[in-house]
């Protein structure tokens, strides 16, 4: 039997409009969609009544599906001839793992099709308000981890995270706020240099906190911010005082009248 | 008369199964689609016959409308009751000025809605074969442009963006390669640093130039690529020798017997 090609698509951040046209095609030709938690359950919605569905995230309590077994997955069902979409949630190459499962798949001679999707960035600073880049304020973005490996340290470039006329967004950024405000900190970032913490951007239970690097750690955890959280860090942020103005579940910062965390 | 909102929609790099479902709803139901000339012909097949369409890029030896000019364009269209939806390519929060328009409007008591669309990193990265993010390969990415304001030299935080561990994504690369090349060397990233230059991605006149980051300068001129044109600078880039195996299209970089040029 000739293997079908696996499509790696892109989710989005979870608003099934902000699906892409050829997502929701594949989502509804597909026999098995392989998902993980931060695809949305209203685009699992989507998924055709007869059609697999096989969960590999990681369930409350519970250790995930190591890569290595969702890669082996996903090279039996395209052996099989099973015609495979494994949902990722925002875009499949942007800290999405999309990668190593795909080299996986090519090298079992599996064909791949990556699909590219919303990153949650893009997503973040739409629902806040917040340009990521802006004339006068930010000539650039980096998106980075906050999600070390294991126990380990974060690994990462202070000095160039620094920059102050390039926005920062932190991926993963519950996991080590106390760490990433210090060692930002430390490498020059001034205490109060904005902060927007974005919650579930575009679900219905989004939540937004508005900031500052010096503060953040104890703010977000006031706050009680679910994952996935994105934190945006910089003098962008501030624009959310114009531009955020249109959040009606932006509880903790209902702009125009934005409060200082 | 009331205004209306105006619609900030990301059209995404130029494919319109790219599109977001929401994009697509908004486009076929305004009345005037105000466009630039990132969003690609195909996209615009897809207006309704009958709304009305305004370019406000820039025709080849000509001029673009001025910046201040597309701002006002839209409060009158707004404010006319008129509704608007404004296309940009890719997000409009990522290096497509959609802050300035969202200010203006905002500032003259006009709603604005943005909507996320998929970023031309993302494309590419999907285009070409090259995670933007891979364990043991880069730790995060980052977005700059390599148009500078006017005849200004780029005044980019050089030292920054030579951190081996992060993926270099330049937007409007095209415009300053050889600076872009000197600099980046000079701040300490190696010269055999794999770089790739990704034209019109998912577009029908999509190329691929796998250079180096010594080498790019002269690759890129002798490959003629076309603008939109973006450099994917790291050592992600040598994974488009697995990954990049679909790409029809890839006249320059046919995967996997890639040449460095």
């Amino acid at each position: 039997m000739k293997p079908t090609t696996v499509y790696l698509v892109g989710a989005g951040p979870g608003d099934p409009e902000l699906l892409t046209l050829r997502a929701l095609k594949l989502i509804e030709s597909a026999e098995v969609v392989v998902y993980d938690r931060l695809v949305s359950a209203r685009i699992l919605d989507l998924v055709p009544t007869g059609t697999a569905r096989i969960f590999v995230g990681k369930a409350p309590g519970q250790h995930p599906l190591p890569q290595a077994e969702i890669n082996d997955l996903l090279v039996r069902l395209a052996a099989a001839g099973r015609a495979v979409v494994r949902l990722k949630g925002g875009d499949p190459y942007v800290f999405g793992r999309g990668g190593e499962e795909a080299e996986h798949l090519v090298r079992h001679g599996i064909a791949v099709e990556v699909v590219p999707g919303v990153t949650a960035a893009a997503a973040c600073a739409a629902a806040a308000g917040i340009p990521l880049t802006h004339r006068g304020l930010a000539t650039g973005v980096r998106f980075v981890t906050g999600h070390g490996k294991g126990d380990q340290e974060l690994d990462l470039d202070w000095r160039g995270l620094a920059d102050p006329a390039t926005t920062l967004v932190v991926y993963m950024g519950l996991a080590n706020l106390a760490t990433l405000s210090a060692r930002l900190m430390a490498a020059g970032r001034a205490p109060d240099t904005p902060v927007a913490a974005v919650s579930r951007a575009t679900l219905p239970r989004q939540r937004i906190c508005r900031t500052t690097l010096g503060t953040m750690a104890s703010a977000v955890a006031a706050a009680g911010l679910e994952a996935p959280t994105l934190l945006i860090v910089g003098a962008v942020v501030d624009l959310m005082e114009t531009l955020g103005t249109r959040l009606p579940d932006a509880v903790d910062a209902p702009a125009p009248k934005v409060g200082h965390g």
